[in-house]
């Protein structure tokens, strides 16, 4: 079997922003508010953060619930894991996540300043440099089969899209404008020369673009 | 965790039948035929009987790829096991599926002819009588914590939603016309006193309705 490696529900505005300026420890989406960016999967009965019963269970909950489906390892980039930047300071910080991150799988974070790997929950944390292939490789053998997650943010991505390493993205448009930040596309089309695309609008507001390799 | 009864890729004509009359060894979807019906899913890459490598990863692969998805156990009709009538004759019969069959769990055959269980890799197929409440009942007990996947034919969908039992029904419209049948609907509008539904046409040509319960 291949193993693939996947950009799932990954959210940008109808501008392609996945994240607005000023990323901070109070804000991890910058001037972007990820209530705003996620209310499509917020709202379905398979969110992960959900703490009442109810929710949706149309198309929107088939993407959410899809969220870790075959997948072994995550690969995020620095700015994902923290709003730090440059060489550690300390080893406190652990995450946006709390003590159980959604992850449940090794977590490959992508950065110069090496860290100790460490553990919460069933989610693995580990702190690696080099180029997208060599980590990509790092990460295909700790999922021992299964697939890859890509979980952004846009640099990230963008980084993987450049070297021609991504099989499969899906991308949520969501109907806010951002205007400013980390953008992932001008249009969607930008990739159509190396993707098939399926365009999916939801009834929720959101447009699911699913692309997949030619 | 609630255990769901769900209807999973049942797929009917665009007039509403989910099979042709004249079911036989040689046709178990009767006068329709089944590579038409199932042409949305069989082009993908998930469809558990591809044997070549490649299929499309768009929208139709998300519904083809969920459908085990935290399943534990199915119900199916008689009707969709084989096409047998009446007493069993022997048990020569094992269903349409070969050694291994695409459940890889417990199924729950609804029949009013008494059979001994059998195991075929790792699903088990055993033969149940009694009203659709009591026969979800051993299902759920057998799925352990998972839902329970409600396979068809239509009769057998129509009786559990008679008896207002279903929580989620995933069916899909192919554009094909059968004329005559078994009939889930004249149209979806029926179930709308019950069930939210999010339709939602595929670049394919099939039409996907998601309903779940209000």
């Amino acid at each position: 079997m291949t193993q693939l490696l996947r950009v799932q529900n990954f959210t940008v505005s109808r501008d392609g922003f996945g994240a607005g300026e000023h990323q901070s420890l109070e804000r991890p989406f910058g001037d972007a508010d990820p209530r705003e960016l996620m209310a499509w999967a917020m709202a379905t009965a398979s969110w992960p953060g959900r703490t009442e019963p109810g929710g949706s269970r149309g198309l929107d909950d088939y993407f959410t619930r899809d969220f870790a489906h075959d997948i072994g390892a995550e690969i995020m980039g620095r700015n994902k894991f923290g709003p730090q930047r440059g060489p550690w300071q300390d080893h406190d910080w652990r995450g946006w996540w709390g003590d159980e991150p959604p992850f449940h799988t090794p977590v490959f974070v992508m950065t110069h300043h090496p860290r100790p790997s460490f553990t919460l929950s069933d989610t693995t944390f580990h702190f690696v440099g080099g180029d997208p292939a060599s980590v990509l490789a790092q990460a295909r053998e700790a999922a021992r089969g299964k697939d890859v997650r890509l979980g952004g943010g846009v640099s990230t991505i963008r980084q993987f899209l450049d070297a021609d390493l991504v099989d499969t993205l899906h991308v949520v448009v969501a109907p806010v404008e951002l205007r400013a930040g980390e953008r992932l596309w001008e249009s969607p089309d930008e990739l159509l020369d190396r993707f098939h695309l399926d365009v999916v609008p939801s009834p929720s507001g959101v447009t699911h673009h699913l692309f997949w390799r030619k």
